[in-house]
């Protein structure tokens, strides 16, 4: 898949750099006026300026470009829950993310504790430092909890990127297939593999942009209201979804289905089954490493378009495209929050990047890499924050 | 005093900029390659090798060089109980400091609570990500109870700048001046007027270092046992200085003194009093920016070495000489603690950076812009850390 063993070269890039951030000065700090303009006794000055006027701070200080990418260490990519010094190089790669597709200066946190209680009062604790908050890596259901009452009682920006980023991407890349498939969000049957907390997101962010006929399955196939050992989460999915209210395995919901989108298992789909779906088939299959079913596979049962989240074969649905932008975004327009409204409108600006003309059943969603894609969504999600 | 206003310079300069110090990324993400090697799945390698050896967070993390500088914002500069968002300048100017002067990343903690069990509930929970805290610009006496109690259960270094830096620095100065007077620590008589938190920081560096005779003065007079009146922070100053149980004004006591620290007010010290110091007096006036004492009277009134705060007048007792070394020294030797016998030993370094033969009584200590300062303090202190 790569030229190199990205393993192996991540370790050695690791130990020789010595981790993937670093701290710098943008005050040039080499004699002693700059040491007085940098330091005291001009800071006092600056100081005093926000003393007198609070929201000076966004004005003065780093704190309007800072934000706290913040786990527990508990669910931490596919290894689990492998506790806070473990998550560092995952929360350092994020900052350092962060900086080269945005500019936006991030710093890891990583906390020693799992309580969620705990975990809140840490977070509102530090927020005066920082201009947002990235929870990240953090298990379901804890993390819906938290990010809930965080956004509540916080007036700075807080986003959890395992769930809302991968829907914003998923939704931008649906607003595209569908084009191209020449059908409506409205009117497609969506039938998601997984009830986790990457497909309860992607649920909410379809039916906040109209989606009105969504199946959600997992392991023990279609979930519906008619289940009575339903746990509380896959209640609430039950009841904003499934409105014909199907029954039956993955190979039965996905009969007629318009889209299949998997954040499931690896080879879960079988491309007889895509045979039975609706008209020109759009298949989003995300499971990581492995999807739940290959692109060239699924092209061969039928599929008009197949997207995953690799980059070695067309349509990668990936992380990168919103989190950055997002923030940049919110932090220009020093919102307090990122809202729904914020959210889809990011998932707009992403599907905008390419322009009609150019959509096709292998260009739905623009590369990682095109500069455009942080631009257009900060300039969505500021503007849709007014 | 300088060439330009520094309070207007400093107003804009943090305009202009955004706050002082950015977060940047040490590794290239310029194409996919680049990306699985900073971020998945190459990062994963990474966490893995953490989770089986926790050690390792110090080989391949930012942890290894990565301090939080954290405040309540109870005691900013001269500016009293101001708030954490209103200390994010100073924080940062520190932050901005420690990587120009010894490569240290440093991030500003603004802590929105300034409760005791809070702070060091909070201080605990963020500690996984740093390799170091340092404390700053936290009012006495709830500084002491938050550093006793978390360089206690944290595994990494905690360091109240404003106490021990100070403290550290004094006492360099003042090894070199008592060289230059032909005078020894342990036996000369050294007055401190101030008895607040720098003050008996001072006071505890001294004795650690060999003192034996030292009067504390506050606002009242001489810190006495035989006063019944005294707090329980002077009570315990009581205890370890003032063996002769000297009684009355600082006018009283500063007689036959062979040296005055003041960490007090300004003018607090009357030229006539120095006169009847005993031979060779030395004079550390401290008080910011007016000092007890301005170097010039001092010497009028018989001085034999004047040392300030300040940058205009010779002998510049600057914390900045300091504090980048200590850490740097401590995160190189992986060190647990800041311990006494560090940052004697970085008192000793700071002094020994001046040759025998150029110490006078205007350089009895280094400028703070002497590129060799924070090498041999981090070499010092890393070598006692064993």
């Amino acid at each position: 898949m790569y030229m190199v063993d990205v393993r192996k070269e991540a370790l050695k890039m690791s130990e020789q750099l010595g981790g993937k951030i670093e701290v710098n000065a943008k005050v040039s700090i080499t004699n002693m006026e700059e040491l007085s303009i940098a330091y005291t006794p001009g800071v006092a000055a600056v100081s005093s300026a926000i003393a007198e006027n609070k929201a000076d701070v966004y004005k003065y200080t780093t704190k309007r470009n800072l934000v706290a990418v913040v786990t527990d260490g508990s669910a931490v990519l596919g290894l689990g829950n492998i506790g806070p010094e473990a998550a560092i190089p995952v929360m350092e790669g994020k900052a350092a993310l962060f900086k080269a597709f945005a500019d936006v200066d991030a710093v890891p946190i990583s906390l020693d504790t799992q309580d969620v209680e705990e975990i809140i009062s840490h977070v509102k604790a530090i927020a005066p430092s920082f201009g947002g908050i990235n929870l990240e890596d953090i298990s379901a259901p804890r993390c819906f909890e938290i990010e809930r009452r965080l956004k509540e009682e916080l007036d700075i920006p807080v986003f959890h990127d395992d769930q809302h980023g991968t829907a914003i991407v998923v939704l931008a890349a649906l607003y595209n297939a569908l084009k191209v498939a020449g059908k409506e969000l409205e009117s497609a049957k969506i039938v998601i593999n997984g009830g986790g907390s990457a497909g309860t997101a992607i649920v909410k962010k379809m039916l906040a942009a109209g989606a009105k006929n969504i199946v959600v399955c997992d392991i023990d196939g279609a979930i519906s209201k008619d289940d009575p050992s339903l746990s509380e989460a896959h209640k609430e999915l039950a009841n904003l979804t499934n409105p014909n209210n199907i029954q039956g395995t993955l190979e039965e919901a996905i009969k007629e289905a318009d889209v299949f989108v998997g954040v499931s298992a690896p080879g879960v789909l079988k491309k007889e089954w895509i045979a039975t779906m609706n008209d020109k088939p759009i298949i989003f299959a995300m499971a990581n490493p492995t999807p739940e079913i290959m692109p060239d596979e699924a092209k061969e049962g039928g599929a008009f378009i197949a997207a995953t989240g690799r980059s070695d074969f067309p349509n990668q649905i990936n992380n990168v495209l919103a989190f950055p932008g997002i923030f940049r975004g919110a932090l220009d327009a020093h919102a307090s929050d990122i809202t729904e409204e914020m959210q889809l409108a990011a998932a707009r600006g992403i599907a905008s990047v390419i322009p009609e003309d150019e959509l096709s059943v292998e260009n739905i969603i623009p590369n990682a890499f095109n500069p455009e894609v942080a631009k257009v969504v900060a300039d969505s999600v500021r503007n849709a924050s007014k």
